[in-house]
């Protein structure tokens, strides 16, 4: 089984990665610039939430090159994004309200390629829902610590990394029952995507962790 | 010499590399719920306790597959046990007070772990002995610095980097002398576990740096 | 073209480069020693900021062994450098009025370094000039990020990021031009230090971005 070769070429795709690659960047932004940073600080930000899970997954399973130097218009366009929200006031507004959709897309995307890269590595089925969750939501995760705030992933709020952890097992069981490549990651894909949006239409969230009884 | 190899693959190291990882975790799990993360966070901030010295020496070092994708059993273990912990109020609490020599154990295991793998990897004693230092304390900076704290380690409080640091040279001068490998990590875990427990018991601490004279 | 062939590898080179380590690890120190740290807090600051953006460049493109694993005496002198400033209140004030050159050179010596591996390893130009400014500048924010700091990297103040982006394209620029390799990295080297010289010396800076039109 070859998971990359597994992961349709097509211009779909590309399409969702590239929507993916935005959304996360446009995120970056805007906290960047609730943080008063300055372009400097817009672009790092940006380019840590778009590229930060994706770069831990491409470390830790040893890949080489970064996904990021393969596909280096990936760098252009959040460079470009990251001026624009940085110096026109006001612009990058724009798009936060229609970014729900394409953070689901991008969470889904990003996890499975995270799960699948894992499985081609051979790790146990575990490390590879583990590796989906860090690639798909770690990007933020960084940003925030950049930002010295307590990411927000860790904190209670719609479901998130519940929603690629029980995406990548879908995608996982589907793969160990012999579904094909392709329909096992449409599975995954359809269930993350599907549970993020739920879980942000009905606010499902889980408690807040404490030491009291 | 092959320190891999050399060490001793008993059931005596598997059970304190177990104890490190769990020690660790519940560190990690503790440090989570005083800040009020939900179970993502519990999770996540007890895996980068548990496992993120151990990355950070494999990623520098360059070996591959990391150790947590290696041995899959520490990330269930830590999943497990950080559920418990952020779902049952009071429940890892139980454990709290029983961790010192747990602690202890995994600095020490950690620490040459770190040692022992720079120096098959050629390095310079020095280096050894900084990565065994990163190898067993930094999982807990990394805790730290995701909960947005100023890590512990670097603020005066009991020695615990300094006796991972004088156990690294204790190993390392002892393998120079051409001790044998098994009783040159002996002498070195020892040293580590007596100091760490020494530095706890009679509050042993270094002065804060200050730039006022 | 062997970039790090291209590194005239003389005294001049050696001298600037340690000036370099010693610069970042002087601001390390001083910023440890403002968050009141102790001994080992001011070594680990000091090591991140000297080290950190020549590991991440390092990490990034896969070259092992890391700079500061292969270059060990760096270790030593910033050790020595760190316990000196942690343990001598005032010892390390007598650097700091002196910082602004060797700072301006080690920014550029570091950024170069980046481009150039980059360069060697096949990148576009665009990654190549983003590793540029990873490496000469990341140390920094690694520094301030542990230290529980907003980057001051990604805030309003003299130009920092900017004359590293800037300058590692008057390399890139010039090595398209098919330059001599050497002359390459003599112009973007003074255009790096002459640009942060004026920065600081003018106090140029970038506006703070906004979400308020």
């Amino acid at each position: 089984m070859n998971p990359q070769g597994a992961l349709p070429a097509s211009t779909t795709l590309a399409t969702i990665e590239l929507l993916a690659v935005v959304a996360s960047a446009v995120f970056g932004i805007l906290l960047a610039c609730r943080k008063q940073l300055d372009p400097v600080g817009v672009v790092a930000v940006a380019l840590a939430a778009a590229f930060g899970g994706g770069t831990l997954r491409d470390l830790f399973l040893g890949r080489r090159p970064l996904f990021w130097i393969t596909h280096d218009h990936y760098a252009a366009i959040v460079l470009v994004l990251a001026l624009f929200g940085a110096l026109v006031p006001g612009f990058i507004r724009r798009f936060e309200r229609h970014l729900a959709v394409p953070d689901a897309l991008g969470l889904a995307l990003f996890s499975l390629t995270g799960a699948a890269f894992a499985v081609e590595a051979g790790t146990s089925l575990l490390i590879a829902a583990i590796l989906a969750v860090i690639t798909g939501t770690f990007g933020g995760v960084i940003a925030d610590v950049i930002c010295n705030e307590i990411p927000a992933l860790f904190r209670s709020g719609p479901l998130q990394a519940t929603c690629a952890f029980a995406g990548a097992w879908v995608y996982l069981g589907a793969l160990r029952l012999e579904t094909p490549p392709n329909l096992a990651l449409l599975l995954g894909f359809v269930g993350i995507v599907g549970f993020r949006l739920a879980a942000l239409k009905w606010n499902l969230r889980l408690p807040t962790a404490s030491l009291d009884p």
